[in-house]
């Protein structure tokens, strides 16, 4: 059923829930209307300051993110939340136990939740987030909270989505090298180490300003990125993170930071894009029976990869 | 400077450990002899039994891969390790503190180590290691263990280009939720619980036999995964396991799984090899200029993504 766009993108505007969940899924679902659709935001976009929280599980992350909620409405501002659960690739649903933590918002029309399951392809997950994320700066949103588990490259890929990235950390949770492991530890803007009533707060905190040299001097005018200490389910010092992300924006903005990052970003969407639409294409040029015969005789030993893959592009560019 | 690869691919299959170095080098950094290396490689390859082993970072990957290392020693077997290391997408090395515990096998000529770090862009780290895998393979070794950090999606391709795949778990790991998130529960042909000296193994191991619904009926013939406890630091277990890895191996070989899955592995690859190609025409393209503009473009509201995506795929395909 073809869906009246420009009166969906209307009732968004507006700050109706069930528009703008229609939109997102419209995204998500890549429907023949997505290119409408997307037409039809970019004019409105623009407005919200998007931030990425990260972490391993166990962090606190949907913690923090609510109680980010809470200090941001307090201010009087509308507030999405894009929550990105890694699911199995396989079942393809999300776990959404810990999204019962936000039900505490659910009533409130000035915050739109929505999860995401991460897809079971490569580039399903960078393919769909920065769509939906549109879709919440579109509808109003002045800030848009994109709560990730920080663990693999798609996780640090949309981290990369956002113009300030939090790292959540929190005591005990494995040493340095385990954490650098992750690869997650390089993106902070701010990092938060969460849970500071434990024993080993100033110990996780210490250890990471070491390991990001902050001890270290900097060029004038550099961003010297904050270590903040919460107790996110007690709302202790989330008003510290909210002060730290403001003066990261105001940072950004001073310095054309925000423009640039949100170039990049766009250069970044349009290419995964790009290159989502010749995977697909791959896969009709298939049909799979294509693909299939190369994968036999790549088993059997009578062709290399490399040389079926140039049999495909072939078929694809008419080279 | 241009090598001689029948010479360096005979090398190779005698066991000399700098001639298959220097294959994976050169199929790793992408040369321009690349497509003469995989055709070389091609006729020797489908020997070498592949099995991943994955798990969170601290269940003790690198001690269980250089335990089975041992135990397929003593067999007689060649054995080939490739270790991914999810290194930082920014600082581009791999951290190889662990890699040391490797060390004890470093005189063996019947082993051969290799760690690759995963690549900053997407896909990066899939394109790779396939094709060490087969350099491995080629060379003549009768086992080849590929050991990654099983927390991102990535990693789970990796260990879907496996004949076999061990899931690693410790006792006290975090709850049962928090594993699943990590998306890597349910790929496993074979579990192994390791640390079993620990509080909480046997606790673990039935956890896990509830959640994959172990206990439950199959159809006659179907392929149970066992949970295998293991302390690999001490080798108890470490036999047991082979014995489940050699059990799986025949299962797949009487039923035809073993060709089944090398030849959905071939064709992924295929893909994936013909997507990067296509992904870095798009790079060529842009050059990055006209990327550059359109994603300006995007930034000011005057162009959705996707609208640009067409434009780029336009100028790529001649459509």
């Amino acid at each position: 059923m073809m869906v009246d766009v420009p009166q969906l993108v209307a009732q968004a505007r507006e700050g109706r829930p069930r528009a703008v969940a229609r939109l997102i899924s419209l995204v998500e679902g890549a429907s023949p209307q997505l290119r409408e659709v997307m037409a039809a935001l970019a004019p409105l976009t623009g407005g919200a300051y998007v931030v990425g929280l990260t972490g391993s599980p166990g962090v606190g992350k949907s913690t923090s993110t609510s109680a980010l909620v809470t200090a941001y409405r307090k201010a009087g501002r509308r507030v999405g939340v894009l929550a990105v659960d890694p699911s199995s690739p396989f079942s393809g649903g999300a776990l959404l136990g810990d999204r019962v933590r936000m039900s505490e918002h659910a009533s409130d029309p000035g915050v739109y939740i929505r999860s995401m399951a991460t897809r079971g392809h490569l580039g399903g997950l960078a393919w769909a987030a920065p769509q939906a994320i549109r879709v919440l700066d579109a509808a109003g949103c002045d800030v848009v909270l994109v709560e990730t588990v920080g663990v693999g490259q798609s996780e640090v890929e949309i981290a990369s989505q956002a113009d300030t990235s939090v790292v959540l950390l929190a005591p005990g949770m494995g040493d340095g090298i385990q954490a650098a492991k992750a690869g997650i530890l390089e993106i902070g803007d701010v990092y938060v180490v969460n849970k500071a009533d434990r024993d080993g707060a100033d110990a996780t905190a210490r250890e990471l300003n070491h390991m990001l040299g902050l001890g270290e001097s900097r060029a004038p005018g550099d961003w010297r990125p904050p270590i903040v200490k919460t107790v996110a389910a007690r709302a202790q010092g989330v008003d510290e993170v909210v002060a730290a992300l403001e003066k990261h924006r105001a940072w950004m903005e001073e310095r054309g930071v925000l423009a640039e990052r949100r170039a990049r970003r766009a250069a970044h969407e349009v290419e995964t894009i790009a290159v989502t639409a010749l995977r697909e294409r791959i896969g009709d040029l298939g049909g799979d029976r294509r693909l299939d015969a190369l994968a036999e005789r790549i088993v059997a030993g009578e062709l290399d990869p490399y040389a079926a893959a140039d049999e495909l592009v072939a078929g694809l560019t008419g080279d």
